[in-house]
C-alpha cells in the first residue's frame, strides 16, 4: 500500500549499515537484537524505497579481517547493491571502538596511535572509492579530552589538521572523486570534543591545505545536544558553501546522545530543516543517523526507518503547501521578510539617511500571527 | 591592606561601566542599586587596582544627548581618566536596549532599521576612537529569532557581513587604530542567535572583506551557557590569530544568562583558561563582563569588582606553580602530553609505519592521576 | 469567522493579566508596548473567547495604592467582568519584583523581609478571595540563592513551611474557599530555587500543618527549563491528587524562562499534556502564563493570545481522534500499554511465577510503529 | 607515605564493585580493561583505606549462576571480606542490564517482566542481608518511556509503589534490618525516567504502603545533569528524615551520565555538599558511584579511587576552616545567614508589624564579599 509518503530512489534517502544494524546496546545494557547482515540491511532498505547505504569500514569489514575475507564480504555485498540498485554515496572511518583509540585518533598524544587512525582512514578511503562514495565522512569520536591538563588544544588542532591533510593528499594521489565532510559533536563520548559545533568546524577547513576539499556534515543531534538550532546551523554552512552532507536524527538539548527516529523529537526543528533543504535546492543525500528504541525487535527496525523517510515526506509537502498558502505569505510580508535580501546600503547612503525613530520602534512584526499560522500547516488544520 | 593578589594597572585588568554600574533589575525585579556616575566608576576601579575601563555608547552619553550635552558628559568623564591613569581600551555599541531594535539591528528585516544601527555604530566608533580604544566589540544581543519562518538565516548573514565591512570601511576611512572583535552567544534575549559560538563567529570573519581587521571577544558566560568548553573555545580563537580581547565571568551551563563574579562558578574552567591565557603569553585585557548578585547594595560591587581581579591572580599563581610542580609534570609526561607537539608524519611515514597494536591499546594515560594532582594544586593543597 | 477550534468559555481558558499585559522588556531591552489597562485586557479577552483573567496583586492594584484608589480600581475592574461574564479563578501575590525581596521573600535572612512578604500576601488573598478566586497559587521568585553560604536550606525550608501554614491559617480563620497551588521553578532570577521542580514541591506539601489546602500549579516552561518531561511531571501530580492549577506556556530546555506562545515549541510534549488533561477529565482551568514575542506590536498581542487557545483545541481534537484510530489502538496493543494496569500480583504470586526468559526478552514492543502513527496523527497525515 | 587527607576506615569511603570494576564500555567503545575479581577489589580498596564495598546481585553472582556457584562464589568473596575487615554496607539489584528489561523493570507493560524484575531483587534482597547490607538500593535504570504513548505514567506509579511494597513486605516478612533507598535519575538509558529527581521521589514515597521504611539515595551526577543543585537536593532530603544513602561523583550540567571521579567537576558544588554532610553530622557511609577515565590503564583505577577520598578529606578540613575563618563568620552575619533560624512569628505577630520598607529595600547582604570569601578558601589561600 502506498501513498504521497512513500519513498522512492530518487527521494535520495540513505542509512548507515551501523543505523539499522544498532542492536540496542547502550550505557547500561547488553544488545536485545541479533547482529544483522549488511547484505540484508540492503535488500531491506531497497524495499522501503531507499537510495543506499553508507558505512563505516567495519560495519562491512571487521577489524583484522585477512584480505581474501575482505574480498569474500566485499563480493558478497556487491551482489546485494547489484541486485537492488543500491548505491553507497558516503563512507567513513571506525576511530572510537577499538581500545587503541580511549586517548584519541587523529589527535592523540601517541604518535604511533595517530599514524595508526591515519593509516586505517586511508585504508578505509580506499574501501569507500571503491564502494563508488563521493563523500567520506570525519567524525572525530574521540578526539577530546576529559582531564583538560592532559592535552594543549592548540596541538591538537594542529594535529587533527595534519590528518585531514594527509587525507587530502592521498586522495588526490590516488585521483579519487572523493570530498570530505567533517561531522562536528560538542561531548560524548569525550567529556568536551575538539570541533564541537558546524561553527568550530568551519572555521578549522579555513586553515586546511586544501579547503575547498573539505566540509560539513552537521548532524541533527550533535548541535541539538548544545541546545544551537539545527537549521540555522545548516543555513550558515551552506552560506560558506560547504554543506556536503547530512546527519538526521532527532533528540532532546541537553541529555545523552539520542539518536532518535527523524521527527519523533523537536517536529518545528525538523520542519525548518528540511524547508531549508528543499528551498535551497539541496541535491545531496538525506542521510538519516539513527536507530531504533531498545525497545524494538528485529520488526521494529523497519517500522523505524520507513518512519524517517515518511515524515521526511510529509515536512516536504507541508514546505510546499506554505509556498502557496496566502494568508502565511501575508504574514510573511508583514514581519517584511522579504526584505532582508535588500542591501543596507553604502556608507555614504547610511550616514545620509535620515530616520523617524519612534514610528520605526512602534512598527509590529506580526510574528506571533505568522508563528501560529506555520504551527496550524504542521498540524495539519489548514 | 596588600597581597600577592591585590591587582595592579599592570596586569591589565579592565571592567565595562555597565558591570560595577548594573542596578540589579531583572526579568522579574526593578533596580536595586541607584545609577552610578561613570567618572565614579573610574575612580572607585582605579583605586582598587584596575586598568581601564569600556563602554557602551550609552553607558556614558544617553541615546538622544545634543552634541553639548555630549561635550560637558565627556569633559567630565576624561577628567577622571586623567585624574587616574585610567584607560579606555575598547568601546562598543548598545543595539539592544532601545524598541527600535526588537526585531534585530544589523540583520533586522526592516533596512531603515539596518541603517539606524550601523549609524549608532559609527558614531560609536568615533566616540571609542576619541576615548583611545583600540578594540571595538560587536555584540548582537538583537540578531536572531523566535519564529524563524520570519527570518533567513542566509540572507541574516548576508546583512550581518554587509555590517560589518561597513564598519571597517569607515575605520579606514578614518585611519582609526581599531580592530573589531566579534562577541559570539547563542541566546538570550533572542531564543536564537545568529554567531551562537566562538567557532560560528571564525567561520563567518573569513568572508569578510578585510577579515584581517576582525577577531574575536569571546565570553566565558556565552559559551559556557551550551555547555561548551570556553577553555578550549579560546584555544582555538588563538590557533586562528583571532583572540582581540575577553570577556571574563562566570556562569552555569543551560541557564540564564548569568554573568557572575568571576571564579565563583566553574573553578577548574576558570584556571585553565587563566593557564591558557598566561602560558601562551596573551598579552591583550583581561576584562571581566559580570555584575554584582542582586542582593548587593553599592558596597557589594567593589567586592564583586575586587574579587573578579583577585580570584584571577590567585589562579595566575597556581599556574606558576603547576609548571613546577615536579609531581605534575612528571603525570603530564605519563600522559604523552607534550608529545602531542611530534608531528604525525609525512604520508609515506604513515603508510610504512607497524604497530604494536595490543601495546597500544593497553597503555594507560595516567589522566586521573594528573587531573588528581592539579585539584589539589587548586584546593592549594600542593 | 469561527471554525472548529474557536475558543468559548466552556473550554476554560484563563490568562494572566501580566500575560497579555507584558510589555516586552527583557534583561537586555526597555518596554516596547504601553500599558494595558485591565478592564481593556478583560474586554479582549473576552471577545476571543476566554473564561477568564488570573492576576498579582500589583497587576491590578499598584503597590502603595490608598484604601481609595484600591477601591477605585477595583471597581472599574469589576465592571468590565460584570460586562463580559469574565471570572477570576485565580489570584497570586508579587514577591519578586520590589527591591525588598531581594534576598527572598518567604525564605529571605532578615525576618523582617518575611513578615513584609506574608502580610503583603494576606492582602493579596483578601483581593483574590474578593474577586471570587478559588485557587491562589505561589510562586517563589525571590526564594533561593546564588552564594550558597548564605543560606542555610533546611532552615529556608522551615521558613517556606511556616508562612505557607501562616497562609493557610489565615484562610481557614476567614473562612475562604480557597484552594493553595505552589508553582516549582529551578532558576532565574535566583541561581538556584526552592522547590525547583514539581517533585520538590509534593515532597514539601506533606510536610505543612494542613496539606488537604496545598496543591501545586505545574508551569510547562519551568519543568522543561530542567530538561524535565512536564506530562511526566503533571501525572505524577494527579497521581497524589495535587493538581489545583496548571500553567500552560512554551519553552526550549536549558536556556531562559521563554514563556512563548502555547504550543509554539514542543509540539508532541504539548499534545501529550493536552493528551493527559483530556483523558483525566481535568475540570479545572487551562491558564496560559505566556507572553507575546518582544517583536509585537499591540496587535500581536492578541494573536498571541489566540494562538495557545487554537492549538489547545486543535491538539484536543487529535486527542480524540487518536482514541478511534484503530492503527494507533492496535499499536497500543502491541505496545502492551493497557496491560501496566494489571497488577504485578501478591508476594507469593511473584515467589511462584516461572518465566520464560528467552521469550520475555525477545519480544518486541512496536514503540517505533506507535509513535510514528502519533507523529503523523499530529502532522494531519492520519 | 600519609598525609592528612590519607583514608581511613572510619571515614566511612565506600566504593560499588562495580565502580572500580568498570572496564571502560562506553556507546561507542568496547572494554579497555581487563575484568577485575571482586575479592582483589575488596583487597585493593582496603589497603586504600575504603571502609566497604557495595555491589549489584551481579556484580558479584553472575545471572545464571547456580546455587553452588554462587557458594563458591560468596565463599571466595567473604574470605576476601574477613580478611581486610570490609564490611558491605549496601546492596542492589541489577534491573538494566538484560534484554528482558529493555521495556522496564518493575514497570514494564508485561506483568511477566516485572514479576521477573521483582524476583529477582527479592533474591538479590537474601544476598545483601546474607552480606550485611542495611541499605538497600533502588536504581529504575529502564522504568520510563521514549515514546510517551506507550506508557500510563499514573499507572507506572501504581506498579512502581506495588513493586517497592513487595519488598518492603518481603524485608519485613524476613525480619532483615535493612532499608530501601530510592536513587533518582532524569533520563538515560530510557528518554524520560520515573522519579527523575530527588524531590519525585521524595513524594512518591508518601504513598508507600511502610513509608518509614523507604528514604533516598541521591547521587551528585543524577541531579546535576538536570542543572538541579545537589546540595539542595540532599539538604531537601535531610529535612524529611530520608537520606538514607548518598552517591558521590562527579558531572557537567546537561551531559552523558559521566561519573566522573569526585571533585573533578563542580569543586564548589562538592564544597558545599560536604559542608553539608559533616555539619549534619551525617552518620551514614560515603559512598563514591562513579569510574575512572576510559584513558586508564588497571593501575589508574586506584588512582582514581585514591583521588575521591583524598578530595573528599581535602574539603572536610576546609569546612572546619570555615568555621573558624573570622572573617567568613563576619560576612555571614552580615548575610544574616543565622537569622533564617529565627522564626517569622504568628499570624498575629505578622499582621500587628510595621516596617520600614525602604530600609528594608536599601540594605545589602555583602553575598559578593562572603562568596568571594569562600572562593579564596577552596583554592587555599586563607
Amino acid at each position: 500500500m502506498t501513498d504521497n509518503y512513500t519513498p522512492r530512489p530518487e527521494h535520495h534517502f540513505t542509512f548507515g549499515l551501523w543505523t539499522v544494524g544498532n542492536q540496542g546496546r547502550d550505557p547500561f545494557g547488553h544488545e536485545v537484537r541479533p547482529p544483522l547482515d549488511p547484505a540484508e540491511s540492503v535488500r531491506r532498505l531497497a524495499a522501503l524505497g531507499a537510495y543506499g547505504v553508507n558505512l563505516h569500514d567495519n560495519d562491512l569489514v571487521p577489524h583484522g579481517s585477512t584480505p581474501s575475507e575482505r574480498e569474500t564480504i566485499l563480493k558478497r555485498f556487491r551482489t546485494a547493491l547489484d541486485e537492488t540498485g543500491m548505491q553507497v554515496p558516503m563512507a567513513t572511518t571506525n576511530l572510537f571502538s577499538l581500545p587503541i583509540f580511549k586517548e584519541g585518533a587523529f589527535t592523540a598524544n601517541d604518535p604511533q596511535v595517530r599514524r595508526f587512525a591515519v593509516r586505517k582512514t586511508l585504508d578505509s578511503i580506499d574501501l569507500g572509492a571503491e564502494l563508488g562514495a563521493h563523500v567520506y565522512v570525519m567524525w572525530g569520536g574521540r578526539e577530546g579530552v576529559e582531564a583538560d591538563a592532559a592535552k594543549d588544544v592548540r596541538a591538537a588542532l594542529d594535529r587533527y589538521k595534519e590528518a585531514v591533510d594527509l587525507c587530502c593528499e592521498y586522495i588526490r594521489e590516488r585521483g579519487y572523486d572523493l570530498r570530505i565532510a567533517l561531522e562536528p559533536k560538542p561531548n560524548e563520548p569525550r567529556g568536551d570534543m575538539f570541533l564541537p559545533t558546524v561553527g568550530h568546524a568551519l572555521a578549522f577547513i579555513n586553515e586546511l591545505e586544501w579547503p575547498g576539499m573539505v566540509g560539513l556534515n552537521p548532524e541533527f543531534a550533535h548541535e541539538t545536544m548544545s541546545g544551537l538550532s539545527f537549521t540555522h546551523a545548516v543555513a550558515q554552512t551552506m552560506w560558506h558553501d560547504k554543506l556536503f552532507h547530512i546527519d538526521l536524527n532527532a533528540q532532546r538539548i541537553g541529555k545523552y546522545d539520542q539518536d532518535f527516529r527523524f521527527g519523533s523529537e523537536g517536529i518545528r526543528d525538523a520542519f525548518y530543516l528540511v524547508r531549508l533543504l528543499e528551498d535551497s535546492g539541496w541535491d545531496g543525500m538525506r542521510h538519516f543517523d539513527a536507530h531504533a528504541y531498545r525497545t524494538e525487535d528485529a520488526d521494529g527496525v523497519w517500522d523505524f526507518a520507513l518512519g524517517c523517510m515518511r515524515t521526511y515526506l510529509i515536512l516536504k509537502e507541508k514546505v510546499e503547501r506554505m509556498r502557496e498558502d496566502a494568508e502565511i505569505q501575508d504574514a510573511l510580508r508583514v514581519a517584511q521578510a522579504d526584505r532582508l535580501a535588500e542591501p543596507t546600503g553604502t556608507l555614504a547612503e547610511v550616514r545620509a539617511a535620515s530616520f523617524d525613530e519612534a514610528a520605526l520602534a512602534a512598527q509590529g512584526y506580526g510574528n506571533e500571527r505568522l508563528d501560529q499560522l506555520v504551527t496550524e500547516l504542521l498540524l495539519g488544520v489548514r
